[in-house]
């Protein structure tokens, strides 16, 4: 059967019998991995993640899996399993995350964050779609092929890892010690979306990430600002002339160096970006802010997706109650990161932040600047196989060819995938837009994830077709 | 008995073994009123700041004072007692606050703050210094003059606030409907303190008040930095600029209109003020700072007390936890205020400051300006005569004349006396330099507590000796 005029074939029509008939179950189990409050950056939660892989190595064992394995990183663990029963047909690596962001601000949520609930059509909870979401659609798929077939079409390994939220930051070297072990021929990663719109879409190019936090250190104890005011250096304000002094009104990032390696996007790239079916103003209205802003002679989706940033994700000083305290205060904090695109360097990108800020910290404070994580941006080239594959099933599912797409987002192992274990990877996501990701009140749309169990199905169908 | 040359009397030895009899339990009491969380700006605290004003109260007829009365401002309540059996002489209103400064970060402090500890001769606690301390040295004084004389020398009205920490919202309202009743000829005001290495001052001046809130508003909730970041106006840099165009690197406010009405000082004031005894290195590692800053062309001395300030006293926004959490935060928040000097209006330079964020706001965000409090500046003619008379007092008991300082704080209430009781005021109060008035760890050195007892009943005989 060649992939072009493939059609609904009866082992599919068994599939989709299955999944319908197993869809309320699966919804529980959905909200059993969705439970498990694994977020990684929070040594608070250290024991939960903990839980939480446990749970995942017995779910992929449930599924069919095999070798289902809990395995150590030095960090949070890497989640494993595989099934390679398919002697002539490709191998595949599935890479997702278990980790989930942090809930706060927690009085924004309509319903606890780690209690799911199913509100008109949306599975409501943090991690919903980033990324366990996309995760359990692949158990599920797994699941409903060994149900309906006794096998799947080709060898598989799965690789969940749950420092994603934590840049990464022992996942390259997990894949150094088990190269040997994780030979494959491509990497699916589904961490990703489809386009505004709900457009089915492959992600090809992601930006990389250079996370910081500044602190500013004034006098060893708050100071009288009466007394004092008028020749002591105040940190917050030290803080904002830094913080300042990072973007220009132009919305360029005014750190030396900073986008001497970024590979300008071509006309023809720009054309394409261009012809996307995007609508600004219901863009616009959908993030809720007052005006869009951004780099001068870029267009939102390139400053969106092909441009470097900078923001800030956080600041704290001195004194948040109610009410007027008239200290100077003896500390000021803040958290910031770049999000960076090819052929922009991390670590040199860190080193030319860090060098920036203690270059202009104004006299009487002292100043540091700490890297909180490092990840590297990526593109993927169109015409591979596994993406083409991706792109028919897609299609056959969806309705629809799906769009190829930059996303501004990072997930730095795409990177590590590609240099450390040579291999080519097709970011295929799930998720809708505006789906709250790192925000209170995160959601996935049940026809996306129930689409994704199809999807992935018929993705494996058509690499295997492939040979 | 002329002022100049009187000397110790019997009336005075009698006070001195009085004092020295009951030094012990003047502690227990001093520390049952420190015990108060008397914190004004905090609504949590209401109930204690009420109860406080019910001891002074209490305590007030416990030292021979009448007609306590827990007086309603509206606000926190005025504590008011007087003693009016000296038809001859002048009355004095002694002035002071119960309410204190809220108490973090109190990780800092090395024993909780309401729990008063004497350790190294100093009474450890909050309001230690700041103001409670002075309001109970005026207490003890009262007290034995009663003991051993069975009166005073002058006619006395106490009026002790509950909301000078916060701007004194509710005392001016209060001194116009209480004007009648509060007929007098001076003021003594107690919330000042000595000069570097504890020398005895009177303070002629004081820095105004006007402090306000920055609300800056972007997306409604949290977004994904990676998905959005670089086309949404990020809150905390938006905040930061606005924070960052408030102050030049010379030290000058920018606020358009800031310094038109300042009085600059004169030769003879600045020559005045370059004459006093100040050790700049001293005072730097005092307060422990890298370096001392401030306005270009004014000296350390000048820019503490006599010059304008603007500084931040809080911030927040975002993500303040442990690690990396990727957003463009919903807002971002920061308190500042500005030390006023004469002839600044605080109300006009809160509008300046308004009109001038909201002017150089950046697009995207929502920006407001909110007054939190108030206060006028205010200039003491040092050759009045309750100036004298004090100055004749502090050098009886502390053995050389005072300074006259200018004192870089603001005690809004002092500019109300003058104002709307027409009243001379003076500013004497006791506590040292650097006692962390407005930080962790505040403290009242009990060598200045028994002096200021000592030269508080002095002053009431030097008022009176004067007629």
């Amino acid at each position: 059967m060649s992939a072009t005029d493939r059609q609904p074939t009866s082992t599919d029509a068994a599939l989709e019998a299955h999944l319908q008939a197993t869809a309320a179950e699966r919804l529980v189990d959905y909200q059993a991995f969705l439970r498990f409050p694994s977020i990684g950056a929070l040594p608070a939660h250290d024991a939960d993640v903990r839980r939480c892989a446990t749970w995942l190595a017995s779910a992929l064992t449930s599924s069919g899996l095999e070798h289902a394995e809990v395995s150590e990183t030095g960090g949070h663990p890497v989640v494993y399993a595989d099934w390679l029963h398919a002697p002539d047909a490709p191998t595949v690596i599935v890479y997702g995350h278990y980790d989930v962001q942090p809930v706060d601000p927690l009085d924004l949520w309509t319903s606890p964050p780690f209690e799911p609930v199913v509100v008109d059509g949306r599975m409501l909870a943090r991690g919903a779609a980033d990324d366990k979401g996309q995760i359990h659609a692949h158990l599920m798929a797994a699941a409903a092929m060994f149900a309906t077939r006794g096998l799947l079409p080709l060898n598989v390994r799965y690789v969940f890892e749950g420092e994603e939220e934590s840049s990464s930051a022992h996942l390259a070297s997990w894949l150094e010690a088990n190269r040997e072990r994780l030979a494959a021929d491509a990497v699916i990663i589904s961490d990703t979306g489809f386009f505004e719109g709900d457009i089915p879409a492959l992600t090809v190019s992601l930006r990389g990430l250079m996370y910081a936090q500044i602190d500013v250190v004034g006098p060893p104890i708050d100071l009288h600002s009466g007394s004092h005011g008028g020749v002591v250096q105040n940190p917050i304000l030290a803080l904002a002339q830094i913080l300042a002094a990072l973007k220009g009104p132009d919305g360029r990032v005014r750190v030396p160096g900073f986008y001497d390696d970024v590979v300008e996007l071509s006309d023809d790239e720009r054309a394409a970006m261009a012809a996307l079916p995007f609508d600004e103003d219901a863009y616009q209205a959908a993030i809720g802010v007052l005006a869009l802003v951004g780099e001068g002679g870029y267009t939102t989706l390139e400053r969106r997706a092909a441009r470097p940033t900078l923001d800030a994700h956080g600041i704290w000083g001195g004194f948040q109650g109610d009410g007027a305290k008239t200290i100077i205060p003896a500390h000021a904090h803040a958290k910031v990161s770049s999000r960076l695109v090819v052929d922009q360097d991390p670590a040199a990108i860190f080193e030319a932040l860090r060098t920036f800020v203690l270059d202009i910290a104004p006299p009487g404070v002292a100043v540091t600047v700490t890297s909180l994580g490092l990840g590297r941006p990526s593109l993927t080239p169109t015409d591979l196989p596994v993406v083409r594959a991706a792109e028919r099933a897609l299609e056959a599912v969806f309705g629809r060819p799906p769009l190829h797409i930059r996303e501004g987002g990072s997930i730095p192992v795409t990177a590590s995938f590609e240099s450390i274990l040579g291999l080519p990877v097709v970011l295929m996501g799930f998720t809708q837009p505006h789906e709250n990701a790192h925000a209170p009140n995160e959601w996935m749309a049940l026809r996306n994830y129930e689409g994704a169990i199809r999807a992935i199905a018929a993705t494996f169908d058509e690499i295997a077709a492939d040979g």
